[in-house]
């Protein structure tokens, strides 16, 4: 396994294909670190033995030990610990851990390469390329993207019927060493600070689509491929040091006629694969927000109570209500995560099939509950800022800047009256305040809500995945018996 | 094991202690006989072979094979199989299967009478009683119920405070043979078709109020106590008929200065083991609920999806929207309980120490995701009611009677003009508007509402319990590492 | 203008046509005396001297003074004397006073029969008969009802498209003399007690559905109309008496093949006109809405105050907090209303020409407003609901009957245990908690709640009129303006 | 009056007492410039034949006309051009025209100083001091801001009790000439692009809190005042032009032992007209809110529905349905100003006495109504920005810049990729989003928010003002008389 020393040395050594503000920049632009060194903290975390356990496992392939965030699940104990990984490690960097994506794409991508090669009975490789594609990743420790959002253009079409059919990515050539691919995935979060790219289709497909249906990874610096930023850091410090600071960065990932060779090609034309690609990515990475979104509520209830704690209202009876339901929306998340990974099993939701056994084995987490506990914690992004702003009040909002504090015409002035509590100390008031704002009153926190209401796929994603997959005959069923109506199909347990 | 027959016999061999509307009434009274069914059916599920590994259990006691709702939880499995119990048998019978408070309240005097012999250093002989109680009831399959909530007298002062002492029941005499108690219990479901009653304090005590620190077990005829009752039945339906007629029954539960001999008595005097007393049910109860309320849900899921369908608009999106809702509340509940079961342990909360070791082994579900489960689904009910009413329109409301179907002046007309569906014939159109009234536009579901609200405690019960009981420090400690500020205690992880 | 003796005296003389569990029952029938009682307030209110400004007016016809609630509105100050008069008598009754329906259609009628009549160019003379039918309406003081909708039998569907073409009521034969119709209005308030029927068409219509735009009135008990009816009553009490007693009942009211005279026609065929009739009646009885659903919220008030008066907990800041989210529905309801009035004109929202002139001078409330209010105050009715129960607790959902205070076996001991308040006398916390639970957990607070969601229109059904009668446009001009974006049609204020 | 450009001038003739991240700078900063700008228009539109009539009025003391921002309102007619003055400008300039503090706060002063004469009889002469301070302000077209907002220490205690008693701006010193105060005033919006300075209490003050029931006008720039200043800006752009550039900068205001003149002092230890001073302030700002919070969701309609036309999805029924929810808020909270307005009376309410008459004359808007609409508009601000965030999807948060799209690399890709109608200029489309981004994802929109949420007092200091307020007892005895209890007081109508 990699040190967070060898992942930065790997960084700059990649060619640059990154585009900020007009300009082309490096992997090591400061502007990236934060970004940087969140994932680096995945390394750290494998390599300290507090962390070891959860952070790392063994490879199916080689047996060897590697970090788990490479790892495809084996077990209901790996669905469990993919979980509390994440809830361990989100809260000492932030909202997001970075890594997710690159796990929960190779978790698809190795079901559906496998599932993909039966329907060609031979004809195609996928899967073996993809093994051999997984084993040196593991091997080196490397840091995985997921590029999955298309454009889409026009909402209301399909791919195939757009106007540009280059809203969706899609295969624009087939060669004998590999294929031609053009497109744009935006929203990618971390791509511009990973190893490699896993890219996925976004949809469901039908039989004339098959050109869409393709995925494949690509090292992050791949020729031709052109990454344009928008990065989202907690606001520069000089005086008055964080303990951390956070960052994140997105990426338009534009593939301008990209050739991408057969090996790193696991599923081309298959278009029923590629829907289930599409939503068995988005299952496992929902299955991922069971772990990070009570991670984020972990810090939020943090805020929250340490603002009611220096406001001197902590025992209030609508700041304990607000705390509770902090705590509500969190532990109701987990909840629907831990159930997910003990309900897990090789097998995948069909359309007018129900639960039919997927992949090679693997473990895919209970599809009803990642979707319940995601759908849960992204429709209180919003409210949980709320009653953030409702214990807080407005300081957050207005708070000096550090360097007012140092000014000797203002800086004691300040602290006179920032001071709120008689018990803690003023400079570690300052600091909260300061924390605070970053989570609630700049740039990167809106960016964040944004993330956390659409990332993974927006509640309505949710909401059309629970409604279809769920067994709703039953519960007619249920019904029909007791108001005496004749039941025709006989009724199911869930 | 004994069956629903026996049942009813053992009911009309009781003495005459239960009023309503004025008049003394026997346990055969036609309005107690949809409660009295609902029980029945917590005898036929055990004694049919499909659901009979959910419903029956081995005694740790006697190992011989028992009802599960009179067996004290040995294991994980137990927690688990209990909700499921529950979430299989309630939609049968509607809302409530009955039989739950007993089985709560034999759990929690199991622990309680265990430690507060313990404290007593050998003076007391509780949990002898209690076990030598529980090996009679579990032998002759009895039916258990739980009398907790007092009429509280002034909210806001202590038992020991209030002007009229009865407020909170309380022992008035030591004796020899046994004590006296007097007090009334209210809201006591199923008490009267009960076989025994299980007391237990309601709330915390002080040391100074020994006297209210008082659990013991009396049979529901039990001389002295009276039972003022209100029932509440589905619609009596004389032409068009249910599958089921679901209906329960409330009471006062009145001791007027009642003897209640030692060897019924669990608990005494000890005042910190009545608080964790009126705790501990709670908890098993809301455990309880993780399984009833998803069932609930399933019926409430069945009602909308049936009345979407017959009027035509189940693929409407904001219909499917609705339809999610309901999905995502029952099995975020189930997720909860799921979870609190598999977390499930010999151990217990007190205030400053945390999770402590309690009683001889039997295990108890995790209290944090007993109680953020309950309170999700208790604050959700009247959203629930809401979403039926919005897919169903007016209809439920102003349906006509039966009797209107069957006068030759309206009977076709109504047919005509009830019809929305040209699918479903027109009298199951007709079963199931009137079936979906029962448990929308009712008595009956009004007071339902009220239950599933307040039953177990009420969603503030649960705030205050995860308030209290979870670990906030650590989620503060989170913060101030991140904000750099000096993290006085250790952090310790949940 | 009638007493209200004159009223019953009236209704026993009508012929009988209607029809009640199977039997045909008289108008002087014991289940529809609560609701009569509530339409005779209408008449004591205006003949009592303290309410007499607000609840008559002069006509606009005869010149003499006339109970308001056969009034057309002349003017501003007349629509916001409608809005008082009902916010004043509500409460006296109940959640409904039940003469709205009757003056909300026949304002509709006033403006569509005039415009209609244009349209048509001399050829018919529906506002002539209509002013000839209102003049009497006026003399003879007579309580109208309103019969709009319809069974609508595939909602999906429109009237032409269905199978059944009575699922919207129609023209089924155009005579010399008059016309036929046959169909079914159901959920019809008050139709059973009311002297008049309007009927009114339910939606908006094409071309094609001609047949399906007709208007007229006739009288309650008019040939070949059978009433079905489903009552909604307080608990009938025996002993302990309330101060009034409050029911309504609503009617399937079928028309069998029904002639009506021409005279008695205000529309038949004029497909547009049809449509604005829909929406008027609805637009003003969701401007009657803004008196009687912020009146319901002062009972609300009322009721959740002493609850928390007598539990001893009215200081308590989420109780505070829940009773101010009262007033703020009821309030926001009332302004949203108030303004309607004060921006009241004789013009209507016409699709795709905005606001135009309509009807023969007659106010018209502005409907943005009266939508926004009636959509808050139909969404808010479960929470409203749920607000009372948690200020309560279980008590009403399980207080014992009044037989059994007056039983001496049980009475002093329930006095004993249902008193909660030191100062209030036992009988009034008695009457108190019965009354409660009238208006929380009953039958008729069910059907009350489907008819508060409902009634006037669904939400839904507010938000496709504010959505589709908005300046939307304005607002996008504003964006383009601050955007830097061409502004293409010139910008106009709301 | 004045015009913009004298107002630029008049700022940078003023002394240097601003301070921002760590230096002192002049009022000409180009981090005040959006902030002025904003003040500007105030100017512009009151010469501006299209907008004059709302934006200027006749005033009361010189009969000449002046800005309406300087105005004391003398009518119901007053009222309701403040609210619509209001909604006109705001949009035009973002979410706050920044003059509202000041008018708001000089009709407190007016009739507060006027009620304390007449306490001290004839001793004092703050309301003589006032007309003259106000012919001046109004004379010379003066731009006012307000400073209420203390500093608070220690939340639970009172001002006399906080251990720092300058937690609470109060006078420390009276002498011949004026007073000496000490305290810090903080989230004072455009003060630092303000004229003058009102300073009144923060809220209700006791017997012994005289000292603190001060208030009194100063120059922005008065000797020993220091502003310690936070900016909220739109990002800054180079090449993609806004058509306005919106801002505001929120001041801690720190009064470190400054000298007050007599004649500037309108109010100095009458301690209960110091309570209402602040009540009164907050009442009149609230009002305003009536008109920017509406107009904000103007500008959030516009954003919103542009977002679904270029996201081609305006028809759909949900993006509908939170178009509505827009749509409702803005005109609830503008029907409850409105209201607020006609019932507008010199009056105002007494703890204890009701409704009183109050000051010289002028006008105060309703109390209950203008509390009514705050909290409803306050509540639903991250409501608002969640609709967005649903309705846009996630690009606004992770836009490219404005460069990228001038850099020839990956200009026209982004263009292409970026590219969604295909109606409108791609240019647009661009700009489109950048603004919504401001709207939405950055610093300003996040402080936007707790502004929004905060300003004018936060929901539960309404819901506390309601409560308060309200005439519950009428409510109540409208219950008593339907339960048949016996009325204690007359029962009053509203």
């Amino acid at each position: 396994m990699r040190t967070s020393k060898q992942y930065f040395e790997g960084l700059k050594k990649k060619s640059s294909n990154l585009y900020l503000r007009g300009e082309k920049i490096d992997r090591d632009a400061e502007e990236l670190m934060n970004a940087a060194n969140v994932i680096a903290t995945t390394f750290d975390a494998a390599a300290d033995p507090a962390s070891e356990k959860l952070c790392t496992a063994t490879s199916h392939l080689t047996g060897e030990k590697i970090n788990r965030f490479t790892h495809v699940h084996q077990s209901v104990d790996d669905l469990h610990k993919k979980q509390d990984m994440t809830r361990l490690l989100v809260p000492r960097v932030g909202p997001c851990i970075g890594r997710c994506m690159g796990v929960d794409a190779l978790n698809a991508l190795n079901s559906v390469s496998f599932e993909a090669d039966k329907v060609n009975k031979g004809s195609t490789e996928y899967h073996k390329n993809f093994l051999k594609w997984l084993e040196n990743f593991q091997r080196n420790d490397l840091v995985g993207s997921c590029a999955q959002t298309d454009t889409k253009g026009l909402r209301l079409l399909r791919p195939a019927q757009q106007p540009d059919p280059d809203a969706y990515l899609h295969v624009v050539e087939k060669k004998q060493d590999g294929i031609v691919v053009r497109g744009c995935k935006l929203h990618i979060t971390f791509a511009s600070v990973a190893d490699e790219i896993l890219v996925v289709p976004t949809r469901s497909l039908t039989k004339e689509e098959g050109d869409w249906a393709v995925a494949f990874a690509i090292p992050a610096d791949h020729e031709g491929v052109k990454q344009v930023l928008h990065p989202h850091n907690m606001r520069k410090r000089t005086q008055i040091k964080r303990g951390f600071d956070f960052g994140f960065v997105d990426s338009y990932v534009i593939f301008d006629n990209v050739f991408i060779p057969w090996e790193r090609v696991f599923l081309c034309g298959e278009y029923q694969h590629g829907g289930i690609c599409a939503l068995l990515f988005a299952l496992f990475h929902r299955h991922s927000y069971s772990g990070c979104k009570p991670a984020m509520g972990d810090l939020l209830l943090g805020l929250a109570s340490l603002a009611a704690d220096i406001n001197g209202i902590p025992n209030e009876p609508h700041v304990r209500e607000k705390l509770s339901k902090l705590i509500e929306v969190a532990e109701l998340g987990y909840a629907a995560g831990y159930t997910a990974s003990d309900l897990g099993k090789p097998e995948v939701y069909m359309p007018g099939r129900g639960l039919v056994p997927y992949g090679p084995g693997a473990y895919i987490p209970n599809s009803i509950y990642a979707n319940v506990g995601r759908c849960l914690t992204g429709e209180a992004v919003f409210e949980e800022q709320q009653i953030l702003c409702e214990v807080a009040g407005g300081i957050p909002s207005t708070f000096p800047y550090e360097q007012d504090f140092a000014n000797p015409e203002t800086g004691k002035l300040l602290e006179k009256y920032t001071r709120r509590s008689t018990e803690m100390p003023i400079e570690d008031q300052i600091k909260f305040w300061m924390l605070f704002s970053d989570f609630t009153n700049s740039d990167l926190s809106a960016a964040t809500n944004y993330g956390a209401m659409h990332g993974g796929g927006s509640p309505i994603m949710e909401q059309i995945a629970i409604y279809t997959q769920y067994d709703i005959n039953y519960r007619k069923n249920l019904v029909k018996a007791m108001a005496g109506m004749p039941i025709t199909a006989p009724a199911k347990k869930k």
